[in-house]
């Protein structure tokens, strides 16, 4: 009896997770707010700092984020055509590129200015990094503005980062545990990284459609999307040993799958389970922020200050690309939340005792401030253009709504 | 880190789920047999005796199994009209209710005649009672016989004899949670089962389409579908503290549900859901059959014996209502298969101890030999008299497409 014990708990903590999430989303959307910002808030109220009803670390919450970050980044590649990714290839790029440098090398001069060692210091450079693709994505599109040139630089970049952002993480491993960062594995790493992905849509162009033709002959309902949902984890298991990231892959498999003639089907598949999962990451997210470490004058001005360079960072990166004459303001703004992948690095540098529990709280203060602070100032920037740029296929319903698996008002 | 390596694994476990339980489910289908048994199959193949691949005690995989049968109970609660259990008439009920005693009588008496205690024998004549009405709707549907009043009567005893046979479930549990098996605990478990059913039927009927006409005006995409999900899991947890089963609750709200405006979307959502958690309970339910018992002749009577008492039992109970004049032959077989809800029994039995694994593999034995045996002996009973009858309406979707979550080749 005791895992039913267990999982009546875990239906307890999802019919929180289910309520909380889509009750303050829909609040957050009638205060014209992206809906995100309510289901990280619902997190933050359920996580172990107010309510203690998600425990993120539980094994059952844990896998279920993580499907919902998998499951976000395929219908984010599902709904991604390769060929605009490629169009603004240079331009991500450069706002990839700039947006890792600006903010490692601000929050390392930062840190060490406030006093602190070489090690700690790069791990606060390093939590810099990283734009949170899931959260990005999913701002942008509860706005409208994912199907914008903008928007693919945004999605480009962000991919971009996370790659350096996971080479920097290997890189802080090592040090952490006394490596000296050699060129060559740094290299391997990488070349690891992107060949993944490109040797992943090159296969998967050439054999996907033939087997995805093949199995939609099965004439069992449901088995489309899920054989979709089984090759995204299949990516993102590969891409995690080939060692690059699971969301890398995830997004890989939708890449290929955009084309197909099965996409429609699957997509709606997706979209629905989604529903299901996807709230789930972003509660979690929210309920890892520990609302008692904001109380802590040293951790606020260590944080306020990461806070600042984090800002000014990618902000900075959205203006990189000097030959774009599209929004910039709107591209650095939606580099801005750090969400999972900052977490990610905390957790990282407090466990092999990089960092200490206070360094690690400012650090969780700046994903938090600005992962929050990123939507307000991208609906600022949006609202400031207010042209419905080059929305491509106007007519198909948005890469936006489908993404987040969101129809908004306007939409309906 | 290391939850993500833990989930890795997670990951790889849930692709072969899905791949297995799709392909062997295609191609029962194309021998003419239920998907469900492929997804059966898939699962013993996957579990500890075979590949080991499948851990069915995991706390990831337990919960995303618990999830697809409250799931899957929610989906035949919402295509279930209380008006329909209510009106059949005397002719469905006589069926369903001998149907329930003959097999339960049965296999308590060959059980304990075999030398078993009395709760694993209880326990064999619970798994006996329900039809699968998934299948046997699916079946007489492929045959054409749905729309006959033979095919009407089947319904209705199988939806008579599932609501009994949760009941006894709720019976059951109780007495493998400790409860002695006196005449009171029993009369209060059957009280609270039919009370929780009752309240929450008469309560819900009147609160739920006035919150569900609110929850309608959210304009967030998901929403409708998420929120019958988490009522089902309400009710589910209710049921759980109120001394029933998770099963029945989540049941119940799907009975609650079926009347509202909101139920096809409800529908739809929870279908495409079910499409991913559903094939994990079947998976996990046949990860559980230790094929190494299926050599002991102990095991091998003991199912045996179940599947002629199974076998009878029903073929009986068609006969039940002597004064209808059409094919009961053809009612009895099409009562045989037990599929899920048998196996429910059964994994509940072996989760709370009641029963062992020896035991859990004879019922899982009957199981997989009545679902294999109804549908030939339906079709030759149903061939005696070829009355060629329409085809079920395509406009109803039929409850066998809706439960299972199979779309027939004629539906699409």
């Amino acid at each position: 009896m005791n895992d039913s014990h267990a999982f009546v708990n875990i239906l307890a903590t999802l019919i929180a997770i289910i309520l909380a999430t889509k009750l303050l989303g829909a609040l957050a959307q009638r205060l014209g707010q992206p809906s995100v910002l309510g289901e990280l808030l619902a997190g933050v109220l359920l996580g172990g700092s107010v309510l203690g009803i998600i425990d993120p670390q539980g094994p059952v919450v844990f896998a279920l984020a993580e499907l919902g970050v998998l499951i976000l980044l395929f219908e984010i590649g599902l709904h991604t055509e390769l060929g605009s990714l490629v169009r603004v290839g240079g331009t991500a790029a450069s706002v990839g590129v700039v947006g890792v440098i600006l903010p490692f090398a601000g929050g390392y001069v930062a840190a060490v200015l406030l006093g602190l060692e070489t090690l700690p210091a790069i791990v606060c450079g390093a939590a810099l990094t990283a734009t949170s693709v899931g959260i990005s994505a999913r701002v942008l599109s509860d706005l409208g503005q994912l199907d914008r040139t903008e928007g693919r630089i945004v999605l480009g970049a962000a991919v971009i980062d996370d790659v350096i952002g996971l080479i920097i993480l290997s890189l802080v491993t090592g040090l952490a545990a006394g490596v000296a960062p050699a060129p060559l594995p740094i290299l391997k790493t990488a070349a690891l990284a992107f060949g993944f992905i490109a040797a992943a849509i090159v296969i998967g162009r050439t054999l996907v459609p033939t087997i995805f033709g093949w199995i939609a002959r099965i004439e069992i309902a449901g088995t489309l999307g899920l054989f979709g949902l089984a090759f995204a984890f299949v990516l993102a298991w590969l891409a995690e040993h080939a060692g690059s990231a699971m969301i890398i892959g995830a997004f890989a498999a939708g890449l290929i799958l955009n084309p197909t003639p099965q996409r429609r089907t699957i997509e709606r598949a997706t979209t629905e389970i989604g529903h299901f999962f996807v709230p789930v990451f972003f509660a979690a997210v929210g309920a890892a922020v520990d609302i008692r470490s904001f109380l802590d004058p040293a951790t606020l001005a260590i944080g306020g200050a990461l806070i600042v360079v984090g800002i000014a960072g990618k902000m900075a990166a959205g203006f990189a690309p000097w030959w774009f004459k599209g929004n910039k303001a709107l591209i650095g703004a939606a580099m801005i939340p750090r969400g999972e992948v900052g977490l990610i690095f905390a957790q990282m540098g407090l466990a092999t005792g990089a960092i200490d529990v206070a360094l690690f709280s400012a650090i969780a203060l700046m994903v938090m401030v600005t992962t929050f602070a990123g939507p307000p100032l991208l609906q600022h920037f949006a609202a400031r253009d207010a042209i419905p740029s080059e929305v491509d296929r106007p007519g198909q319903g948005g890469v936006d709504d489908l993404v987040a698996g969101e129809y908004g008002r306007r939409k309906r």
